[in-house]
């Protein structure tokens, strides 16, 4: 029996998702961590087997939106994006979005140790989460759910290729070879309100400015410049 | 445009598995090796994409499967099957089963190479031919599909605990930790048909028999002696 204040706890949730579980029961293992059952006197179940099965559910809806939304991506690209958005950080930065483990049920020892901010935890209760929306609503719900919640967040993932291509290594290794001089990066500009700041940065040889770049960060917008600057190398 | 001869291999396909393609292209790329589209003139597709989302496919399939169908193992359990099941032997041996790859087209190099025997080249098209029939029927029919025509060989696979609790080894420590001597396993008896053969074989410490074992084939019976000895010695 799940009692009448997690109830409660479980409806606000069901409101800041905008779905009701059939199967509250469902959703409360899943906000049940292994050090709550490992504590309790009763014989409960925790969320580990639904993480199980969420990573996997997880799994195929990624490969699904790449699958139909990149038709002329080769396979090689697919493999390596896929796994970029079906790990750790991302399902914790996923998870974070409706603070999934604020809902938690935590034995004593975890919760004084900040089980609730430990990355891997948010993300475990993120493939949990997933787990509970597709055995009570199906593959199709938890699809398009995933999609209208966070597909934007999955595109900047996508579009930041600067993993691939690292420019200010490149950049590096191209003054290593002619004039081993070493590249200094200085912010030069920081403007707009606290949640959509832009940066400028530009990149140097001695006193000489090679290139400038933007970013929502300083080492997106130390990319930029390292990019702008190489591509002009390679050109000249 | 699919040739009229390639239409009639694909039906041949259908009808052996039992299930007519809306789209025939899907089940026509299933079966095109990436060999096949590297020397061909025409600009074709290979089955490389699709291989992608069937190993996700896959993944969830067996997942659903061991997390409906194994209520109380825990997911430990879970993952080491999972991953005992979802891997190129056991997608090759599956892969077999309908000769899969006599239905590839190949490229006249990887032809010669034979390429349709590669254990990787049978578990890739294993994948990609699931991915047809998960885009093209949907993920209840590939369920279904599967339970109905794997579950058997998949049972095996999750029954054959050996992996987790090699008795061989267990006897063998405990018998160093104790006489220092030996163990040996000799054949005692082999009956049965070529194709369902059963071993009986027996350890022993010098000349002391410690137990008989049985299985399909030598390695089983010997672990099944070992369990047998090994449990034996526990209950003294």
């Amino acid at each position: 029996m799940i009692s009448q204040a997690r109830l409660e706890q479980i409806k606000e949730f069901e409101d800041k998702i905008g779905y009701t579980f059939n199967d509250k029961s469902l959703i409360d293992v899943a906000f049940t961590h292994s050090s709550y059952t490992n504590e309790a006197k009763i014989k409960a179940k925790s969320n580990e087997r639904l993480e199980f099965l969420g990573d996997s559910v997880l799994d195929l809806v990624v490969s699904e939106v790449l699958f139909k939304n990149y038709n002329n991506k080769p396979e090689g690209w697919l493999t390596k994006t896929r796994s970029r958005l079906v790990c750790t950080d991302s399902f914790a930065k996923a998870s974070e979005k409706y603070d999934l483990t604020s809902y938690l049920n935590f034995g004593k020892g975890e919760k004084q140790h900040g089980g609730q901010l430990k990355k891997h935890v948010k993300a475990d209760t993120f493939e949990a989460v997933c787990a509970a929306i597709y055995l009570d609503a199906g593959f199709a719900y938890l699809y398009k759910f995933l999609v209208e919640n966070y597909m934007e967040d999955a595109k900047e993932i996508i579009d930041d290729d600067t993993i691939f291509n690292d420019y200010k290594t490149k950049l590096q290794e191209y003054h290593n070879a002619h004039d081993k001089k070493i590249l200094r990066y200085t912010l030069v500009k920081q403007e707009g309100p606290e949640h959509d700041k832009l940066f400028t940065m530009q990149v140097k040889v001695g006193n000489k400015v090679l290139a400038t770049g933007i970013g929502k960060n300083k080492k997106k917008a130390e990319q930029d410049a390292a990019k702008n600057a190489y591509e002009r190398i390679k050109n000249d």
